[in-house]
Parts: structure tokens; C-alpha cells; sequence
């Protein structure tokens, strides 16, 4: 099994709710598709190339000074749950853990991640490398300034495949120009309740931005969680682009306080309750979906957002939604868990981690 | 307002769960349907005549031993509240508070109900005399004992309408011959989840008994409580029809535990959690139904049952079922209160009530 306390802050440093805005904003991540000249894009590589590709970065990585202290972690040599839980972490994406839901049985060979602290590189994902870096809270521009200098720091060590038109050439065009993707994962049930959400997102298409779920491309917005990104990679620059949704999250964060405000005025005495029995609901429910934590849990943020629960700290919501996932349970654990295991444990790790918090309840 | 303090027992003394099987049978109520000798039955009685008949028996109350103690109120000089808080204590029915459901705008004339230690007389119901018995949990001889001493005391100081062949007589020919309807309040919970509970309802009236929901003829069967009670008045002794009723009762309730020990045996893990829901949903929730209320509070009970819950008394169940309808709730805030206010108010009495028992939620 993986042994997380190797990872710099166990790849979770971004979930300490330190950032700004961090009661609403959970994390923001801005990554870069780079590809190694000389090799053919990871869909059509066959395994002795990506194992040079993987050779070639693995020398150079560690002397990256932002990478300082960074391990690297062969995808490709864990099992299934060490793959999943890097994936439930944010590590690595879904595509790299080689994922069902990808059509992969497995990480396929050479598939690798650099975890540094609040960094990451991934080897042999859709791009020959995803520079990616990860902050608490709404910090689009130190994400940049971070994942910036990484990507010049390894590109003085590896020959990136550049265009003088295009810019960075990726596997899929989408990504082609500055490969770059920010995103801000954001909590938006004030706007979902008063159901202007349909509105903001449409706003948000028509602005050349996008919105995902919790887990990214293709999974369901759970909870009224979103992922807010760039939809364009070319024609402007990364700090253009960062500036940009910079902007529209400000201004999407400044309707879901009002979207607050409307709903406590309005409807004060319906929302209290529907959140104070989604709180009591995950104080003492004995079974829980995953689905169903994300809801509850969602409420309970709302909850804390309003002040009707008090003493209960972001960081430990952040925490709730992150280990209540399948194999950090089964990790927990120290077991595989069948669904309905995964769902008993999951009731008892919100219980107790809110009774070690809030105090005990009878 | 009423002062509810001048009845014996706050005409509550059933309440206390110190009877027989009182986790699951709440309460067990024998009435007598009597009239007096020389006067038209009530529904076709002028308030003249009405109140002849309540001079009459006022008289005689008082004298009555079985009675001694006990305390006349004028129901017709009573206001809506008042009248109403009697009925959802059970101390006089719905046709003698005049509420809206069953036609009257209000009490009529001389509608009046003399409270005693467990044993009330009500005067100008539908018949001129309502004896009633009521007991904590499953006491039918009892309650038979009470009620026969206290119609044999009455009978000798008012002439009651008699007929050497059909027995007593009263306004609906249903009640003719002994008068009596015996039942038990009681709580099905496992009946209902296991699903079992039709073929139980079926098989009662086979057996000449009848069923209703918590407030009697007409109201829905709300939280798994059925009022169970015979059908037949005539050709069969008091004794008999009581024996009767309880030996089926005892049936019922040796398949209720079954049903609880069958549905913890197949559905633990999922009884569990949906009862423990429900006790989270009521120590947190800020605003109740009196619906959503009974519906939790049957979850609770079941709880209690089955040990899930400890330190939680019967008493206190029982409590929380009364003290939060309606009238109970304006009584206790000391004004009206609309039913947006009484939603409110009943969260905050469950939430307190049970705080008080169990310790402080945070």
C-alpha cells in the first residue's frame, strides 16, 4: 500500500482552507499540457517510448528547485485503490489512475506523478506531462506565478514540443496554444437554492469559461460544487486568460453572497431548518452515500457560511469531502470495503470526525 | 384561558407509561354511551332541554365516589383554544369541542365535561353521557374495573334510557346494548416496515374490531399509531367484548415484536440509520410539521424500542406526542400563533424537551 506520508503534505496541502475566499472557493488549480519533442503524443506511444519519455523526466525532475523535496510515484506500479486514492486526492487525474470510467483496466505503463509541495507533474497522461499546481482557497495568480516558473524551470531540462504559431502542441487540439487550464473549485448553494444558477452558468459559457463537477470532465455537479475553467487555450496569453476568469469567479462569488443574503431574508427560518437537519442528519446517520454526504455536507458548509453552526472549521468540511471518498475509507480502514461497508464507514468517519470537533451528542 | 392545573392529573395521569407494555400500547380508554331517562337524544335536544340535563347530572356528579375529587368544566363557556386543548388531551371528543371537522362552529349549549382521577364524564356528546376510563399503557381490565364502578354509581343517582331487550339505548343504534367502546392506543412500527400491517388490519375486522388513527373516527393513521377497539356493542357481555379485545391485542402486539425482531435481524444496518435520522432530524430541525413530528417521533419510539436509543423515557415520548399539536403549543407560548409560528415553536419544544433529557447538541 502507498505510503501517503511520503507525499509533501500528503498532496493535500491545498485543503487547509488558508486561502481567500476559502468558505466558498475550496481550491484552485492551474495546469499545463506540455509534450516531450521527439516522441509521438501518449495515445498513439507505444510502452518502450513512454518508458523513455518517463526515463528522460525522471532524470530531470529532481533538480527542478520548485520540486524540491518532490517524490515520484509510479502510477503504473500501484494497485487499483493506491491509484484511486491519488485520483480522490486530486494527485492525479482519472485518466492517469487509468480509471473504469476512462475505458482503462489499469495505469497504463510509464504512467507516473512528481509530487512536490502544492505541485505536481504527471508523466504519460493524455500529455506527455501535466504541470499542475494546486492552492487553498481563490489564488488564481499564485497558482500561475507558481505553475509558471515551474514550466520555464523543467523546460530549461526538457525539449518541449513548441510551435511558433500555435504555441504548445498537445494531443488534443483543445489544449493546444498555452496547454493551460485554471480552475477554481467553488461552492455555489446560494445559487443553486434561488435557482439563478441556470443563469450564472449560461453567463459563464457565453464568457468563454466552463463548469464541471467535483471530479471533472463528464462527473455530475454534486452538491453544488462546481469547477469553474478557461474553455479557450489560444489566442491570449496565461495571464490574460487567469485575469479573465479571475474576474468572472470574483463576480460569480459576489452573487452567490447575495444569492445568501436573498435567501436568509426570504426564506431565513425554511433554510435554517433544511440545513440544521442536513447537520443533525450527519450527526447521526448510521449509513451514507457518497452522493448523500456530498449533499449533506454541502448543506452543513452552508451552514457554517450563515453561522448557524459555529466552531466547525472549513478545514474540517474540506477534510469530510475528501476522505469520505471510497478508497480513502478503504484506506482508512485498512481493508477493501464492499459499497455497503464503504457506506457504514463512511456515516461513522463524519460522526466521529464531528463529535471530535463539535463535542459528543446522545 | 383554562387552567389546566385545577384537573387531577392535568387529565394527563395516562400519560405517564407506568402501565403494561407501554413502549408499545400508549394508552387503553373504555366510554360508556349513556342517556337519561325523560329527554331527547342530543341531536335532536334544544339547548333548553340540554341544559335541563346538564342540571341534572351536576347534581349528581359531585356524589359519585369514584369521582371524588374531580372538577366540572363548562365546555360551552370555554373559547375555541381551550376547547381544542381538551381534545388533543383526550378529555373530551371532537363532537363536544364543536370543532370545525365535525360541523359546529362551537360547543353547543350545556356541552360540558366533568374530569375525575383517569375517568371522565362528558356531558351532551353525541349521547347525553360519555363515561370514559383512560389507563397508561395496555390495562383493559382495568379500565373495565373503573368505568363499570363509576356507571354503577352514576346509574343510581341518574335514570338512564333502558331497554329490556336491546340494553342501553343511544342516538346511534351502533351503540346500543352495552354502550361500550373499548381500544388501545397502540404503535406499529414493525408492522408497518415489515410491511405485514394490512393483513393485521384485515384480520381485526374479521374478528369484529375496528381501527382508526390517533384522534378517533376519521383522522388518518399518522406515525404508525392505530387506535384498535371493538366494533360490537350488542349481544355480548362487557366482560366478553373486553376479553375479546385483549386477547387479540396481545396478539398484535407479540407480532409487532416479531416484525421488530425479523426487521433487525434483515435490515439492521438500514433500520438504524433510518432511525437515528430521525432522531437527528428532531434534535436539530428548526421547524415541524405536526405530521413530520408524529412521523419522527414514531422513528424515535421504535428506537427506544429496540435500544438504539438509551436514557430517552417513554414518558417523555408520550410528553412530546401531546405537548406538541397545535393548542398544547399556543397554550404553552401563551398567545395564538399562526401555523408557520406553531412549525417553529414545536422544533424548538422537541429540540428543548429532549435537550433537557439527553444533554446538549452542538
Amino acid at each position: 500500500m502507498l505510503d501517503l506520508s511520503l507525499l509533501p503534505d500528503g498532496g493535500l496541502g491545498w485543503l487547509d482552507a488558508s486561502g481567500d475566499q476559502s468558505d466558498v472557493v475550496l481550491s484552485t488549480r492551474v495546469r499545463l499540457a506540455r509534450n516531450v519533442e521527439g516522441y509521438a503524443f501518449s495515445g498513439r506511444s507505444r510502452e518502450g517510448e513512454r518508458l523513455r519519455i518517463l526515463a528522460q523526466v525522471r532524470d530531470a525532475l529532481p533538480a527542478v528547485p520548485s520540486l524540491s523535496g518532490g517524490v515520484l510515484v509510479r502510477v503504473d506500479e500501484l494497485d487499483a485503490d493506491d491509484r484511486r486514492l491519488l485520483h480522490e486526492r486530486h494527485v492525479i487525474s482519472r485518466e492517469l489512475a487509468g480509471a473504469e470510467a476512462s475505458g482503462g483496466g489499469g495505469a497504463r505503463g510509464g504512467a507516473a506523478v512528481y509530487v512536490g509541495d502544492g505541485l505536481g507533474v504527471m508523466v504519460n497522461e493524455e500529455d506527455h506531462l501535466r504541470l499542475q499546481a494546486m492552492r487553498s482557497g481563490f489564488a488564481l495568480e499564485p497558482a500561475l506565478a507558481a505553475i509558471l516558473r515551474l514550466d520555464e524551470e523543467l523546460g530549461r531540462r526538457v525539449p518541449y514540443s513548441f510551435h511558433r504559431e500555435f504555441g504548445y502542441l498537445t494531443a488534443c487540439p483543445t489544449n493546444t496554444g498555452t496547454g493551460m487550464r485554471a480552475s477554481v473549485l467553488i461552492h455555489l448553494p446560494g445559487l443553486v437554492l434561488t435557482k439563478e444558477i441556470p443563469k450564472v452558468l449560461v453567463g459563464l459559457q457565453q464568457m468563454g469559461l466552463t463548469y464541471r463537477g467535483l471530479y471533472g470532465e463528464g462527473s455530475e455537479v454534486l452538491g453544488s460544487f462546481f469547477q469553474i475553467s478557461n474553455q479557450t487555450t489560444l489566442g491570449r496569453s496565461e495571464e490574460e486568460l487567469v485575469d479573465h476568469l479571475a474576474s468572472v469567479v470574483r463576480h460569480v462569488i459576489q452573487r452567490e453572497h447575495e444569492a445568501r443574503r436573498v435567501l436568509w431574508r426570504d426564506a431565513g427560518y425554511i433554510i435554517e431548518d433544511k440545513l440544521m437537519r442536513a447537520y443533525g442528519t450527519l450527526r447521526f446517520a448510521r449509513n451514507l452515500t457518497f452522493d448523500d454526504a456530498m449533499s449533506l455536507l454541502s448543506g452543513v458548509r452552508l451552514a457554517v457560511g450563515l453561522q448557524l453552526v459555529q466552531g466547525l472549521s472549513v478545514y474540517t468540511l474540506n477534510k469530510l469531502l475528501i476522505y469520505s471518498q471510497p478508497a480513502h475509507l478503504a484506506w482508512a480502514e485498512g481493508r477493501e470495503l464492499t459499497e455497503a461497508e464503504g457506506d457504514i464507514a463512511r456515516a461513522r468517519f463524519v460522526r466521529d470526525t464531528l463529535a471530535d470537533e463539535m463535542g459528543p451528542v446522545q
